[in-house]
């Protein structure tokens, strides 16, 4: 099953994540990561879904997202031609001995240590889904407490096809 | 209206964005941000929440989420105690001239020009809320194409009151 990557301009209204989201779970269609902000123009919001299964059933809720009121605009946003982020937040249980290893590895990631207490860090991670991914994977050597992803968003590559903010 | 910012842990079950999102949207009760991401756990989705409202409504909706089946553990996540962050891509058109302004600025908050064209500079930031948004109002004095915000994660400081992954 292919993964794939929406970007929508929706209008900020209350219950436009509920409307949005709900046109995939009505079809048993999992989400695996969704995350919406509002853009510079407070009227819209920029959701990024990324979701996986059948492509016949994927098109159906692509055209009743088109029928929204809330939704101004819909883009499959192609790897290959976007720029795709997440930003990861792990917490790590550290013993004194291991602390140095845990910064190692940190610093290959360029992540950024924003967190200290006697027995654990807070790490920040920002990279593709797949560098984040592997950086979690090393982690996981370690005790990890707590994991916060905030899913990823992405814009398309170059100046073309900008329709809004 | 005092912002509250809320850490879920549910079931990685379809249909939990909408359910979780739906109960915010029938009390007419805005979501400023919402983000979405498996734990390490891939049982388990972390979903993030910025909201702003009326308290006796949010004690209303946090009562009902911690109803649903889905939902593992709730949390507020107070400022003062967590570390917060949010990723931003900016999309920036950039005349010759402009461009080591853009590039200037982007160095002071530790920001990475992620994707260069010709007439253009994407530049992905992490930080704060509030940085994040002293960012883009100083990308606001040129001509931003495009933006997409993840909306904010976090996680409470500390190896204090850790429940699941």
């Amino acid at each position: 099953m292919q993964k794939r990557i929406l970007s929508l301009l929706v209008d900020n209204n209350p219950g436009v994540t509920s409307r949005v989201s709900g046109l995939f779970s009505r079809r048993g269609y999992n989400i695996d990561s969704f995350s919406s902000g509002v853009t510079t123009d407070e009227r819209y919001t920029r959701i990024t879904i990324v979701c996986s299964g059948d492509a016949i059933i994927l098109e159906q809720i692509f055209k009743q997202l088109e029928k929204l009121v809330d939704v101004r605009d819909i883009k499959v946003l192609k790897p290959e031609e976007s720029v795709i982020r997440e930003l990861v937040l792990v917490k790590v249980a550290v013993k004194p001995e291991q602390r140095q290893g845990v910064i190692s590895t940190a610093e290959i990631f360029r992540a950024n240590i924003v967190d200290v207490s006697a027995d654990s860090l807070v790490i920040e991670m920002t990279g593709s889904k797949s560098k984040v991914e592997a950086f979690i994977n090393l982690m996981l050597d370690y005790n990890v407490l707590e994991l916060a992803r905030t899913g990823v968003t992405g814009l398309s590559r170059g100046s073309s096809d900008v329709k809004y903010l």
